[in-house]
């Protein structure tokens, strides 16, 4: 043809599945959005991109690095990072349109420049969901935590939820003997999980710690367990940070079980990442795989549009991590089947009953089958042959005497076994 | 605070609705995405970005005018402006993976750099369905027709389809005395329906055709209706392509037919805007709507991949403009009452009932009903004007009496009238 051919290549690092396991990622969203709509979150849907002076006008140098950043014209434009920032932009532009409480979810795709490796994406999906208010009480921080309870159930996944204060933490490096950045200790305390207890201690001294604090601190990030655990903390750390953390905490978890919410534990390790959470931090794990690590948390944070307005707005927020989940699920085989997206019933036909064979597909639809012509114009053998590879669980072979007759031979094409059937009889067995 | 605020802008011309709007737009969506997989379409959802080289593989000058082109380290980069191509990539990138006829949606975002201006986006939706395959026969092209009936009845609409075939104007052009590229003149019959009668006639006139021949063009493309009259053309052109044409149309009428497809008719000026259609061509309204402009258009195509690999595959599809439907649907009020979505009862806790307001809430939630609890840290008063700023159609106020007799009152925020009934009543009046 004289035609160059291009090679056709994906940006590596970008979300891309194949489409029977788009299929079940797109019913695990809309599961998601079912439960967050039926919890009262509105939707909200941003642009991909935004002015860079408004993406970047909070963040350190370590984002910029990541960051897809542009011109078109006179705009210098960035890829959103996240879908906090734009939330911020939103509420900061819409105030006076909104009612506060304001609950939205968001499910979308962010970018971030990173170099791709496994687990890791440059283009992928969050799914957050944030409580923004003037004045917003414990209540809000339980209701967070209490949808990760409908959202996993809806993902047919068990979940376990762990939860701690941030406040804690603050209050007890401040009655240390201490005289570091406490914001050093958070980022190690965040890595309690993934290091050794030896390279822990060793990272805790290093930045100061004295001896004598090391056994509190190290009992205190090992504390897990009920109310009961974090309560028994109460007078061993006398400062008022840390008292006004075990209130909150305790004032979560009668909210939590008015909720009925089931499934959590403290664990007084957590910390989150970021270092805008200011009260209540969580985390959460598919039950029974927390080796697999964190698949969502969130937390309480502060002054959400300070940098947009001369206002204090208060926000709590979940996230499940689902470009990740999804990544687990597949890797564990934990996904639901594949068999269960696309064709249900392939329909042979011959040249003398196509016409009749585009009616009954087109019935079969309208009653909630999903079933599809086999390709008119091949053979009968390799129409046979396509049921077969495109592993089409039922099939129907449509000859004038079915036409005449209104009754249908239906293949079970795993076991080989034949049944006849009127119309309705076969809309009863494929439902 | 010395803190320098940032105006919270948005790009002009991205697509960004409130809330409210958007838990409609997700319901279209998720309605049309339903209707996609029961006629036996599978997802997919390619990244925003490809490299420049695969995403302008074929296309001429203005779309680069158009486009948001980057570089981040090594790799040239675009934004997507359409999912064609998209599709084409991944169909030759997974040609091995993939079953034939391979019919997949696609719902996502596309990017062009134009002026804004009304009715025109910079960022907006596109959602495509096609069907790709080595030999596709007319019955696809029905397919794809048909495919308009279920999915404006799933979005309570509806649909007027217009279909031509672009072999008619070719083998018409090919018979008439004419010298100039009748590329030409598909652009000018592209607009038959904008410009004046006049104007047309002036500009064919200017593109060389005669004043015999005009009168031939003008009966053909203001040729409407039925099968029929698309047939009474058959022996007025004595050329092969035009009489394929004609035949392609009747093969397509009579699977129409056995699809059950109504509510579509045949309009020769039909030509669609992109030069890739080589046969079926057509186009969508709202029905008794057509001054709005068309909705959603498609046809068949040929040679997809043909950048990317040596195979032949040809293709044909419709889409639907969701974004511009959405668009009409807001400004012409046709758009379900937003009160629909939200929240569909406020609780109204005091100090010593918060823990039952919330356990009634997480159960009614789990019955499926949008309870929500209005912010506990309110007066009694500011709740009750919360409640009504809000729009909450329904209010319950748990007071200690209600909790011990577990008996509720519940408001009508409409009407004003109460009812007193235990929770099954409540869920059964809610539903």
């Amino acid at each position: 043809m004289g035609n160059k051919l291009i090679e056709p290549r994906k940006i590596q690092g970008f979300w891309e599945l194949t489409p029977k396991e788009e299929a079940l990622f797109e019913n695990m969203l809309s599961s998601l959005r079912a439960v967050f709509e039926n919890n009262c979150f509105l939707p909200l849907d941003t642009p991909v991109a935004e002015f860079s002076e408004v993406l970047l006008a909070k963040s350190g140098g370590d984002v910029d690095k990541e960051i897809y950043r542009f011109t078109k014209g006179h705009a210098d434009i960035c890829l959103r990072y996240d879908l906090t920032v734009p939330l911020a932009r939103f509420v900061a532009g819409n105030y006076n349109l909104l009612d506060f409480p304001f609950k939205r979810y968001q499910i979308g795709k962010v970018y971030r420049g990173e170099r791709p490796q496994k687990g890791r994406f440059r283009e992928f999906y969050q799914c957050d969901a944030d409580i923004i208010g003037e004045e917003l009480p414990l209540t809000y921080d339980a209701e967070c935590i209490y949808l990760y309870k409908p959202c996993f159930k809806a993902l047919n996944l068990d979940v376990e939820v762990e939860i701690s204060n941030r406040k804690l933490l603050s209050g007890l490096f401040a009655g240390l003997n201490y005289s570091g950045d406490t914001a050093d200790l958070f980022t190690i305390v965040d890595k309690f999980d993934k290091l050794s207890r030896e390279d822990f201690i060793k990272e805790l001294l290093g930045k100061g710690i004295s001896e004598t604090d090391l056994d509190t601190v190290m009992r205190f990030v090992s504390t897990k367990g009920g109310i009961e655990e974090v309560k028994n903390w109460t007078n061993l750390v006398p400062n008022a940070e840390f008292y006004h953390g075990i209130r909150e905490l305790e004032a979560l978890d009668s909210r939590l079980r008015a909720l009925g919410m089931e499934n959590y534990h403290y664990n007084l390790s957590i910390v989150r990442g970021h270092n805008y959470y200011t009260g209540t931090v969580f985390e959460c794990y598919i039950k029974g795989k927390r080796n697999l690590g964190a698949v969502g948390g969130g937390g309480r944070y502060d002054n959400l549009c300070k940098n947009f307005m001369d206002k204090n707005l208060q926000g709590v927020g979940m996230s499940i991590g689902i470009t990740r989940l999804f990544d687990i699920l597949k890797s564990e085989n934990l996904l639901s089947a594949e068999e269960n997206v696309g064709v249900k019933l392939g329909i042979v036909t011959f040249e003398e009953t196509l016409k009749e064979g585009l009616t009954l597909m087109a019935k079969l639809r309208e009653s909630g089958i999903k079933a599809d012509l086999i390709n008119e114009t091949k053979s009968f053998k390799a129409k046979m042959k396509e049921a077969n590879k495109r592993n089409i669980p039922f099939l129907l072979v449509l000859g004038e005497d079915e036409v005449k007759s209104e009754k249908y031979t239906l293949k079970d094409m795993q076991t080989g076994s034949q049944v006849a059937c009127t119309f309705e009889e076969l809309v009863k067995s494929l439902s």
